[in-house]
C-alpha cells in the first residue's frame, strides 16, 4: 500500500500542498493513553518555519483532531487528524505545471500521473505533508517515552561543517532551532546556510539520530529488521537520499576486528563495549542505542537560474524559481525524521510484545 | 509480516542454516513465464563459496523446484523451491551456544528468543539464507530482463580501494568472480583481503549497483518510494548497514545547485543531463539509470581472539572463532543485493502497471 | 491492519458517532478518472435515514473532500472525505455509557477499551461509519462502470417475506427506497416493519446482491478466493451475520448432480446452463453474474424494555431504550452491501490487470 | 496477497496436487512453545481419505518439517512442512486438461492462466491442499488450546439430516470418523452419502463449529471483525459458499426482541442469557462461546455423465468422470475448517495481547 504503512500500529498520510488539507489517520493504539497535545504542538513548531533560514509563508499547523481521542485519551479507534491548508498562493506555481523543477518530482509526475496530478506547490510531494507525519509520530513518541525509550537527533554536519558526538547529557535534549550541539559550529553552519541562501543556493547535510531505552530483543527478521523498518519510513521522507546505522559506510574502512562490538558485563548486564553496530545485530536491537544516519540533500528550490524542459511543449527553458524557499531543510527535517523513527520502533516494540505475552516464560 | 515480503510480487523465506533445508515461496507472478533453471543455477554460483577468498564449505545449491513451475513455465500459483542443507558441521558451532560471537546476531537472538533459537550456524541469521533469496530473484530478474531492463553490480571500494565508475558498455556484464572493473584495482582488492585473512582478520566494501532500462514513472510514494521499497528488501541482507541513492551522503557537501539534475532534450527525449538523485525523483523512476550503493561490513567471524560473554554464565570470556569463513563476503553480496533489487522493482513495476491498465488514456 | 483494507486498492475508515466528523482514504486509484459527485451524493442518499422506516435524525452526509480529487478528476494521490456529525444529541446515549444494550457493542467495547471507548452513540460501532463505506464504495463503482461491471441488490426477503427472482432487465436498476421487485410483496413488508415498529420491535432480512459484466479469470486463491475477499467486507458492516454465493446454504440439500452448473456454448462463448455457483468456481469468477447473499439481523435498538446489566456496578437492570431508531435497517444496508462488494471486486480485477499487464500472452 | 495471510501470525500455503510437493509456511510465533506431532498427526488423520465414504487413493500426509522447529520447540523464526506428493496417478487426469468439469475450476483456470494451469488433479485447486492447512492449524490449535481455548466441529446437518445440538460435554471432543453426535442420525447420514455413492451421486451439508475459552475483547473492527477474519480464512477453503454466525440466516426471520441477547450477571460474570449473535458483538467476542457454520456443497466429482464443453476445440462433450472420488467430503472438511478458525483467532489473539501488554490498566 502506498500511503499506509506499519502492521500493529499503522499510518495513513494524505493530501495535497494546495488542497484543502493534509492529514493522518493513526491506527492501533489501545485506548485509555493520554495524548499530550501541547506536545504534539511543540513537536509541529519544530517543524514549522521560522527565522531566517526558512520560508517565510506563514504555517498555521494546528492538527484538528476527528476521530481516536475521546476525552483526552486515545478511544481505542483510529486517530484521524487534519491540517487545513491556509496560506494558498497557487498562482506563485501555476508557472511550473509543465516547466520541470530540477530536484523536484515535476518530471515523475507527469509521467506517472499523465497531467492529471496536483501540480500546486509539489502536490502530495510537499515537503508540507511532513506536518501530518510529524503530529502522527509525535502521539508515538509520547507512548514510547512512557517505556522509557528516546529518541534525539541533531545536525551532525551541515555542508561540510561537522557536530561533535552527542554525549549522555545530550540525550534527553529535544532541539528546536538548529539542532547543532557545538555552539561554534552551529554558527559557523547557520552563517553557511545564510550565504547559500544570499548567493540564491542551498545545502544539505546529515542528520545522526540517537534511540535510547530500547529493549533488547525488538525487531522482526528476515524482512522486518530494524534497519529495514526504519529505511522504509526514512526513505519516504523528501530529500532523504541515503541511511545508515552505527558506523554506515565507514565500515567500509574498518577491519572485523575493528567493526565488532566486544562484550563486557557491566552493571550486571551485557552490553557492548562499543557501539559500531548502532544499536542492532542481526536485524534486532541488542539494547545499546540505536544510532541512524540520514542524509538530505541540498533543498531543490534555489533562486539560481536553472536549465530545464516544457514538458508539454518539449522544449528547453531557462527557469527561475520565485517564492520564498529555504535555503536548508535539514534543521527542520529533524523531527521529521524523529517522527517517523517513533512510528517504526513502536510498531517493531508492539510484535515483540505480542510475542512475549503469548508465551511467556516465567 | 516478518519472512514475507510485497505487495502484487511476493516472496517469503524460511530456513536455518543447519535445519533440514532453506527455500522460498515467490507469489504473483502470472502464468506462462518461461523459466531458465540455467540462469538461476548460474546466480546461485555466483553467491556460492568459490577460491581462496570464499569459505572452503562445498555447498551444492541445488533449488528443489516443488510447486509453480510446470513443463518450464510459471503455472500462475506459488513458487516453491527448497534447497537442502547438506554439510552441516552442527559439532563445529555448538561450543558457540552461549558464548556470543562479537559482531553477531548470538546475543540478541538470546534476547528475542529466550535460549529456543537455533544456535548452529547462526541459524536463520546466516548468510546461507540469502542463496533462496538469490534463486527467487534470479526469476524476478529474468522477468525484469524481458522488458528490457537490467541489473549490474561491482564492488565500488574495498577497504579504500576504489574501482572506477562502470561506463555503458559495462551494464550488460554480469559478474562471476570477484567483481571489479578496473583489473589493477582488483588485483590490490584480492591481495588486501588475502592479506586480512592472513592475520585473521576480515575487510568490507560498497557495493554499487545500477539499473538500466527502468520506464518512468514507477514508484508508489509516499510511503512506497523507489528508495524505501529498495532499502526495505536491502536491510534485510545480513552485513548491510547503510544504503544509499545516487550522490547519497555526498549530497551533505553539495550545494542545491550542483545537486539538481538539469533537464534536457536528447532525442527528442527528456532526460536528465546528469544523474545525481540516482534515477529517482519524489520517490519514482525518472528514466535515467537507477543508481545504489550498499555498504557491507566487515565479516564478523574472524579468526583473531575476541572478547566476549557467556551468555548462559554471565561470565566474560576470550573467543576464539574456529572455522571456515570468509575475509570478506562482498564479492559475494553482489549478486544477493541484485536480486533484492529485482524483488522490488518488480513489485513496484506490477503496480504501476495495474494503474495504467485500469486507466489507459489511449 | 484494522481500519485499512486492501491491496492494490485500500480503504481507511475512520471516525466515530458522535465525534467530530467520520471519513475515509481511498488510496490507489490510478489518476485522470472523472468522479461525478452527483453520483456520490444519489448513493449517499439511498443510505440516509427517510421515511417512516428509518430514523427521523436528519443526517446531511455531504462529504467534503479533502485530497486526491483535482479539478473533478482523481489526481494519483489517496482520496480523502470527511463527513462531519453535524446532529449529535450526546446526552441521549449518555445513560447508555454503562447500562449494556443488548444486542449491541456495549459491553464487548467495555471489555477491549476498558472503558475508554467513546460510547455516544455507538461511537465507532455505529451504523453511520457506513456513510463512509458508501462515499468511497461509490467511486470504486463509478471506475467499474466503465469496465461494464454493475452491481445490484435487493431486499430478498424481509422477516420471511420473499420477494421474486430479479431478471435481466432489474439488473441496470438502482434502487432508493425500498428495494424489493414485487410490488405487492414491497407493500407487505413494509407494513410488517411498521407493525413491528409500533410494538417498539424490529425485523431482518436477506440482501441478494447480483454483479454483472465481471470478466471471467479474476479471484486470487488460495486465499484471496472472491468469496474470501467480498466476505471479509461484508462482515465488516455493522448487522451482518451471514454471507453466501450461488445457492449458498442451499447447497446443504443438493446433489452434486444439481449442483454442478453444466458448460455449454452460447454465442460462440463458453457459459453455465445454470448459476448454482454464483458465478465463482474455484474463487474465480467464470463470467457469469457473481450472485452474493447477506443476512441483515434485526435492528438491535428495541423500545421494548429488556434485561440488561449496568457494567460498571455489575448489577442487573431494566433497560428501555429511548431516542429515533429505525424498525429496520435493510432497504439501508442494501447500498453499502453494494459499495463494499465494489471495493472488493474493483481490488481483484486490477490484481489480475497487473498479472495480464506484465505477461500479455498476444 | 494470494498464498499469505495473517497479521502477527501469517500463513502462506504452496503446491499443486500432483506436483512435487504442497506445503506451508507459518510465521510470527514465539519461541519455546513444544510442538506434539502426534497431535499434528491425529489432525493429519481426521482429514485423510479412509472408509467407504472416501477415496481409496492412499495418502501418506506425514509433513516433513524443514524449518522453524529444533528440538522439538518452536525456535521463533517461520515454521516450513512439506507434504510430498507420492501417490500421482497423472494420467488419469490428462483427459480432462480441456474437458470442463462441472463444479470445479477447470474453466476459471483456463480464462485466468490461459493454458499453463497445472491441471493435473485439479492442481492449486485441489482439496489435496488443505493438508497444509490442517499441519499448520493443528499448529495454533495446540497454541490456543495452552490457553484454554478449544475448538470443536460436527455435521450439523447432511443433506437434510440434522444432527442433534452439542451440549456442554461435546465440546472437548475432538471426532474423527463421521462427526455427527446422534448415533441414529449418524447411521442415517451415512447411508444417504452411500446411496448416493451408488448412484454416482454426492452430497454436501452444513458444519457447526463452537469456540469456547475466547476471552471477551478479541477482535479488530472495522474490517478485522472476528466474522470478517474467520470468513476470509473459511471462503478460502474449497467448497465452502456460506458462513454464517450465531443464528446466521436464521436472523432473517426474528424480531430484534427475539435476536438480542439480554445481559445477565452469572456467577458474578456478565454473561448473555442466549448466544443468537454466536459470541461476537460488534465484531470482537463477548466470552460466550463462538458459533460459526459453515456450508460444504456437494463434491463435485460425480460419475453420472454430465454436459460439458471442450475449453480448446470449443464444443459441447458428454463427460464421464472416472478414478475414485468422496461421496461427501464435509466429514473431512469438518478439521480443515477448525484448522483455519484456529489460525484467524490466534493471529487476532494475538493482536489483542500486543494492546493490552503495550497499555495495562493495573
Amino acid at each position: 500500500m502506498k500511503n499506509t504503512i506499519g502492521t500493529n500500529i499503522s499510518l495513513t498520510i494524505f493530501g495535497e500542498s494546495h488542497g484543502e488539507a493534509i492529514g493522518f489517520v493513526l491506527d492501533g493504539l489501545p485506548a485509555g493513553i493520554p495524548i499530550d497535545m501541547d506536545q504534539i504542538m511543540a513537536d509541529m513548531d519544530r517543524r514549522r518555519a521560522r527565522g531566517r533560514l526558512s520560508t517565510q509563508r506563514h504555517e498555521e499547523d494546528v492538527p484538528q483532531f476527528l476521530s481516536g481521542i475521546f476525552e483526552r485519551h486515545t478511544c481505542g479507534t483510529a486517530i484521524t487528524a487534519i491540517i487545513p491548508n491556509k496560506s494558498q498562493h497557487s498562482s506563485d506555481y501555476a508557472q511550473f505545471k509543465s516547466r520541470l523543477r530540477p530536484g523536484h518530482a515535476d518530471f515523475t509526475a507527469f509521467e506517472k500521473y499523465h497531467g492529471w496530478q496536483d501540480y500546486r506547490g509539489g502536490g502530495h510531494f510537499s515537503g508540507r505533508i511532513t506536518a501530518a507525519v510529524v503530529a502522527a509520530g509525535s502521539i508515538c513518541r509520547q507512548v514510547l517515552k512512557t517505556k522509557g525509550i528516546h529518541i534525539f537527533s541533531h545536525i551532525e554536519s551541515l555542508h561540510g561543517i561537522r557536530d561533535r558526538k552527542p554525549d549522555l547529557c545530550d540525550l534527553d535534549t529535544v532541539w528546536s532551532g538548529f539542532p547543532m550541539l557545538d555552539e561554534d559550529r552551529r554558527a559557523q553552519a547557520c552563517a553557511l546556510a545564510e550565504q547559500a541562501a544570499s548567493e540564491g543556493d542551498s545545502v544539505g547535510g546529515v542528520l545522526e539520530t540517537v534511540i535510547t531505552g530500547m529493549p533488547a530483543g525488538v525487531g522482526e527478521p528476515f524482512f522486518d529488521s530494524v534497519e529495514s523498518v526504519l529505511s522504509h519510513l526514512l526513505f519516504s521522507v523528501p530529500a532523504v537520499k541515503g541511511v545508515s546505522f552505527g558506523d554506515g559506510f565507514g565500515f567500509a574502512d574498518l577491519y572485523g576486528s575493528e567493526a565488532n562490538d566486544a562484550f563486557i558485563v557491566k552493571d550486571g548486564q551485557i552490553v557492548t563495549a562499543t557501539n559500531h553496530n548502532g544499536g542492532i545485530n542481526g536485524g534486532i536491537t541488542n539494547g545499546m542505542p540505536v544510532v541512524v544516519h540520514t542524509v538530505i540533500k541540498p533543498t531543490p528550490s534555489i533562486y539560481k537560474e536553472q536549465d530545464s524542459v516544457d514538458y508539454l511543449k518539449g522544449e528547453p527553458v531557462r527557469l527561475q524559481i520565485t517564492g520564498r524557499h529555504d535555503p536548508c531543510i535539514i534543521h527542520r527535517a529533524n523531527v521529521v525524521v524523529e517522527s517517523v523513527c517513533a512510528l517504526g520502533l513502536l510498531d517493531l516494540y508492539m510484535s515483540q510484545l505480542a510475542q512475549e505475552a503469548l508465551w511467556n516464560r516465567e
